[in-house]
C-alpha cells in the first residue's frame, strides 16, 4: 500500500476527541466509577492506539493496534499478572510464559488477527532498541510479548495485512495517561459487537482503597443476545445485522472479546487470575454465551509491587487476603460490563471491506429502551 | 443422635410435592424448555433426594445429600464428562480423575461441606455392594466418587455431621426420573441463596435435537446483587438478610453454588468443559460475582456414546462438532439461569439450627417487582 | 473388627526404628542432602504416621494415615502451596482451594484409596475439637482438608474400611520433626513399588540457603521399568513379581505415587506449582512413564512467609526471583528420586490380603548390580 | 541483508544426508522403534526444514524453519491435539485454540525466538494462497497456527530477524516423508544442548499395532546435568561449555525444548494431553530439571479420525480407552529420549555469532563412558 492512500490516526486520547458514553445516555450501573471512568484511573497505567482507516471496497483498511502499558511506556518493571480463556477461539501469545512466570513484562498489544506475528516482532524491535538505547546487554535477551486479536475482516482487508512496523512502534509510543478514546480506534478499528459497531471500550471502579479498570476490544455476540442494564436491547433493536449471507457464520456469535483487567491493589499471580475469570460475569451480563467462534480471552495485572520482577535477591511484596477481594470481584465484573456498553455507545457507524456496512447503536432508541423498562438513570 | 428424634424425609420425587416454578410466576426467560423444565428431560437421567429435617436450636438438623445419576442408578457405564471452578472455594471430589480420563463413572452427589467424606466412603461400599451383588470381581477395582458440596451452618449443626451412610443410600437409590422436587430438599436442604432461602433448582432446554439439562445446589451470592430477568430484585427487597453479626463474612458474597450439566449431545470430554464454563455465564446473570467464600464449581456430562466407558478393544464415538455448539452453549446459560431462580421460587422460609431464619423470596413481591420493571411474562 | 485383634502401631519417628537407606547401600545420587536426608530437614515441619498391622488372609489390614504438617502440629498458619497431576488416577481432595487461595491449611494426609472420605471429615473433627480448646468461634468455620491415596487392596482389606476417626486422630498428633520412618508404615504400610514392597520414603536437598524435602507415598511401576542412579535394575531382578493373574491390570504400571515437596525458600504459589511439577522429573528417572492406573499427583509448599495465610490488612512478603529456583528445581528432581529408593530400601517384605506375598527389594542384589554398572558409590 | 550473502538450505531430507545415529553408537534404549525410528513412521506425516547459515561474526546466520505437517502438506484435515507446558519459558502460539477446540488445523512450525512471528502470519499468508488456489471462499476464514521456538542467540544473529516469508513457504513446502535430517537443520540449526550442539531429533516407537513418533528441537540442559543411557555423561565429559561470561545465565539450565508427539493411534484431545505430558518423562531421563529459563513446551496430536475436523453433522471416531494407553506412555517416553540424544549425536561442531564455537558431542567418549558403565550396546 502506497503511503499516500493511508492515514493513520495515531489518537492521543484527548478528552475533546471523546464521543458521549454509556453514563452519559442513562445507563445505570452499579458501583462508583473512578475519576476519568477509565482503565487509567489505574496510576501510571498508559494507552495508546495507531488507527489505520483508509480506502473502499477490496482495498478497504480499517485495523490498528492498541497498546496498554501497565506502568507506563518509560517504565521495564514487570508486574504480576494472570489470564483466562473464557472460550479460546483467539490468540493472546506470551500467555505461556505468563502463566508460568507470573509476570508480565512490556505492553498488552491488541491487534487483528492476521497481524498477531508482525505484531509481536515488531514490538520485539522496538523493545530491543529501547534496551540499546538504555546501554543495556542485549545479546542474552529474549522476549515473549503479549499481543492478542480480534477478527475485523467483515471491515478490514485482513487479507491484506496492513499493519506495519511503524504501526506498532507508534501505538507502543503514542501511549500515556488520561482519557482513552472508544469506539472505532486502536485495535478496536473495525470490530463488530453483538450485531453493532464495537471497538475499544473502557471503565474503572473505585474497590475501598484500590482502582480496577477495564478495556475491552469488543467484537463478540449477535444481536439477540445483547442486554444493556438487564434490558433486553437486542431483541427489541432488530434489523441491520451484519454478517451477510455469504459468511459461513452468519448470524452466530463470532467475533471475540480481549478484556484487560487493570488494578492497583497488591495482589499476587495467582489472585490476577481469579480477577481476569470475574471479566466472564461482566461479560455474561450483556448477553454473551461466548459462542464457538467467539476468542474470548482476558488478562489481569496489578501495577502494585514494583519489585515484583527482582531477578536476584528477595524481592518484598505486598498482598492483599484472598478474602478482602470481594470488592475487586465486583468491581471486575462491573467495570467489565461498562466498558462493553462503552465501546458500542463510542462506536460510530463504518463503511468497509466491499462496502460492508455496520451501524452504531442507536443512542435515542437506547435510551427509549431504558424508559420502557424503568432502567433509565435520572 | 438417635433414632427416634430425626426424620427422613426420602423425597421420591412426584409432581403432587412440587411448588411453584419462576416461569408460573411470570419471570421472562430466554430459550425453549423440556416437557418438565427439569435435568431429567435428558432421558435416563435420574435424581434422588434424601432430605434430613429434625431437632432445632443447637440439634437443628436440615441438611442432605442428592444424587444425579447421569444415566439411572441401574447403568455401570460411564459418561463422558469435564468440570469447571470459578471459584474454588469448594470441595468436589474426583475431578482430578474427571479430568484425566474424561470419564465420570457413577453418581455425581451433593452435600454439606462437613460431610463429604462420609457420602464419598459411603458411596463406595454401596457400589462395591452393588458389584458383588452382579458377580464382579471387586479385589481390584478402586472408585474416585465425585462429591460436591455447599456449607450449610446457618441453618445446619453442620458439625454435629448428621450424615450417614444410610442417607446416602437412600438418595442414590431413590434416584428416578420425571419432575425433580426443588428447594428444601436433598443437599439443597439448609442452603442460603442472595440472602433468600435456597437449595435445590433445576431446569432445562432444547437445543435443536439436543436437551440440556441444569441442577444447581445453590447457596451463593448476597442480597444486593440478585438480578431476576435483568430486574435488581435484590436491590429492591432489603430487610431480613440472614448472616448476624457473629459471622465474620456477615454481608459477603459466600455460600457456593454447585452446578449440575448434563445433555444428550454427543459431546467429548474437552467439549463437556466448554459447556461446564458457560453455566458461570448464567449465574452472572442472577448477579453474583462469585465472592471469595464462594465455591462455585461446576460439572458437565454427556449421556452419548454408550461406548464412552469401555476398556478394551475400540470404541466407536460420535461427536457434535465444536461449530454446531452454539445453541448448547446458550441452552446451558439459559437452564442455569432459570434453575437458580427455580430454587429461590421453590424454597421455604426455613428456621433451623441457633433458631436462625432465612426467609423464602416473596413470590408477590417478585412478581411486583417485574411488573414495574415490565417484565412480567404475560 | 473388635479392638482386641488390631495392633496400632503409631510410629514415634525414633532414629532407632530406622531401617538402612538407600544413600548407606551405595547408591549415588547427586546434591548435597540435610542432615536427616528427610523432609522434615525443613524446619518446623512434622510428620506422623499411623501404621495399622493386623490379621490374615480375608482379614488382613496392612494400611494406615500419615499425616505431613508444613508448619508443625501447633499451627494454625496456612502455607502458600500448589500441586500438579501428572496423572489423576487418584484422589486429593482439597486441590480446588488450594489452586485457587494459593494455601494450605493444615496437614496433608496421605492414606489408602477407600479411606479418604473418613480420613477427611475426621480431620475436620480433629481441628473442630483443636479450634474449640483454642477458644475459637466454629460457628463459621469450613474445612477442606487435603488428603490423598493411594490403593494398597493387594497387601490390605481395603474394602474393610478399616481406618477410623482415632487412627486419624493419632496419626495428625504423633507428627513431630527429627527421623521419619520409611517403608511399611502410616499410608504407606501396604505398598507395592515397581514390583518391589513400597511404602513411605523420604529425601532432602540443600539449594543454596534453602532446604528442599521430599516425602513420598510410593505404590507406582512396574518391575522392568526400575532404574537405580540410571542403572536398570528391574530388568536385571526379575521373578517374584506381584499381581496374581486374577488381578486385572497384571503386568501393568498402576498403583499410585503421592509426593510432598517442601521448602524453606521463599516461594508464591505460582512458583510451588512449577516444584511440584519438577517431582516428575525424579520420578522418571526411577522408570515409570506414569501409567494409566497410576494416581501421581503432587503437592508442594514453602514454610516461608508466616504473613500468607493473613485475612485482613495487608500481608508482608518475600519471593525468591524465578530466575533464582534452578538449584531448587533440581533439588526436588534429585530428593524426589532419592525418597523413592529410600523408600523400596527401607521397606520389607511383606505378607498381606489372601496371602499375598510382596518381596522387599534385595540390598545385596541392588548393591551387585550397582558395582556391576560401574555405579557403587565409594 | 543481501540475497547474495545468503544460503538457503532447504534439506530435502535424504537418507544420503543423514549422520550418524545415538543408535549406531550402541547407546541401548528400550523399546522398539519404527522402520525409519522417525516421526516419519507415522503414516502421511511430513516434516520439511529451511536452513540459514551465511555469514559471519555479528552477520552470522543460523537459523531456521522446521515444519511438521501432520497429515502431510497437501491436507487441510485437522487432528485431535493437546500440549503441555512443562516450563513456559517460552512461545507456542495457538495452543489456547488447541486446548478450546481439541483440534491443531495446519502444521507445527518450530523456529528462533524472535521469529515466531513472522513465521505465523507467513504461514497464514500461505494457507490463503491455498485455500484461494482450491477454490475456497476466504473472506470469513482466520487461522491461528501453531509456531514454537528456542532461543538460538549464541549462534545466530537473532536480533537480526533473518527469517523471512519465502523461508516458511520453503520449509512447509519441502515438507516429506521418509527420513528425517537431523543436527544443525531447520528451526534446530543454531541451538545448543546440554553445553553440545543440539538441534533437531527424532525417534519413534512401536506401540502394539500403533506407532508414536517423536521430533525435538533441543536447546535446554546444562553440561553436567546430561545423562545417556543412566550414564553421566555430562559429569564424564567436562570443558568446552558454550555461554561466555558475558551471559547472564552462564551455566545454567536455560534454552528450550520443543517436543513434537505424533501417533496413529486413535486419541481424543484429553488423551493427547496426556501423551503431551509424557514427553517429560523422556526428557527428565537425559538429565534435564527444566531451569527457569527453558522453555520446555510439548504438543501431541493423532493422525487417526479422519472425522475429528468435521464442521457440521456428526462426526463418527474411534477412541481407544485410556486402559489401552500404558504403550503409548512408554514410547512417548522411550521416544522423546532417544529423539534427543539423536539430536546432540547428529549435530556438528558450529562456529557462529560473533565467532562463538558451540562443539558436538564427540562420539568415541559417548562409546568409551558406555563402555565404562557397562552399557555398550552390542
Amino acid at each position: 500500500m502506497p503511503a499516500g492512500t493511508r492515514t493513520i490516526l495515531t489518537l492521543f486520547a484527548a478528552a475533546a476527541l471523546l464521543a458521549a458514553r454509556a453514563r452519559q445516555l442513562g445507563v445505570p450501573f452499579d458501583g462508583t466509577p473512578g475519576p476519568m471512568n477509565a482503565i487509567t484511573d489505574v496510576a501510571g497505567l498508559e494507552v495508546g492506539h495507531t488507527t489505520l482507516i483508509s480506502g473502499d471496497g477490496h482495498q478497504a483498511v480499517r485495523t490498528g493496534v492498541t497498546a496498554v502499558w501497565p506502568r507506563g511506556k518509560q517504565s521495564s518493571t514487570p508486574v504480576f499478572g494472570g489470564w483466562f480463556s473464557l472460550n479460546g477461539n483467539g490468540e493472546m501469545t506470551g500467555t505461556t510464559w505468563l502463566e508460568e512466570s507470573g509476570l508480565l513484562d512490556g505492553p498488552v498489544l491488541i491487534t487483528n488477527t492476521h497481524s498477531v506475528g508482525v505484531v509481536r516482532d515488531s514490538y520485539i524491535k522496538w523493545r530491543l532498541a529501547w534496551s540499546r538505547k538504555a546501554g543495556l546487554n542485549i545479546e542474552d535477551e529474549w522476549s515473549l510479548p503479549v499481543v492478542a486479536e480480534t477478527w475485523d475482516g467483515f471491515l478490514n482487508d485482513i487479507n491484506g495485512f496492513h499493519v506495519q512496523d511503524r504501526d506498532v512502534f507508534a501505538a507502543v509510543e503514542a501511549a500515556k495517561g488520561g482519557p482513552v478514546a472508544e469506539g472505532n480506534v486502536g485495535g478496536g478499528t473495525g470490530m463488530v459487537c453483538y450485531g453493532f459497531k464495537g471497538g475499544i471500550g473502557t471503565s474503572s471502579r473505585k474497590a475501598g482503597p484500590y482502582t480496577v479498570g477495564v478495556l475491552v476490544q469488543c467484537n463478540c455476540g449477535r444481536r439477540a443476545q445483547l442486554r444493556i442494564a438487564g434490558v433486553p436491547v437486542g431483541q427489541e433493536i432488530t434489523g441491520n445485522e451484519p454478517y451477510a449471507l455469504n459468511f459461513r457464520h452468519s448470524g452466530e456469535d463470532y467475533g471475540s472479546i480481549i478484556i484487560v483487567v487493570a488494578t492497583d491493589a497488591p495482589l499476587l499471580p495467582h489472585q490476577m487470575k481469579r480477577l481476569a475469570r470475574r471479566a466472564s460475569l461482566g461479560l455474561a451480563r450483556t448477553g454473551s454465551s461466548s459462542g464457538n467462534g467467539s476468542g474470548d480471552i482476558f488478562i489481569a495485572f496489578s501495577t502494585a509491587n514494583p519489585d515484583a520482577g527482582r531477578t536476584s535477591g528477595l524481592a518484598t511484596l505486598s498482598m492483599l487476603p484472598n478474602d478482602e477481594m470481594n470488592k475487586l470481584f465486583e468491581a471486575t465484573a462491573q467495570a467489565t460490563e461498562e466498558a462493553i456498553v462503552n465501546a458500542m455507545v463510542g462506536a460510530e457507524t463504518m463503511t468497509g471491506f466491499e462496502g460492508h456496512t455496520v451501524i452504531a447503536l442507536p443512542h435515542d432508541r437506547l435510551q427509549e429502551l431504558l424508559k420502557k423498562y424503568n432502567r433509565l438513570a435520572p
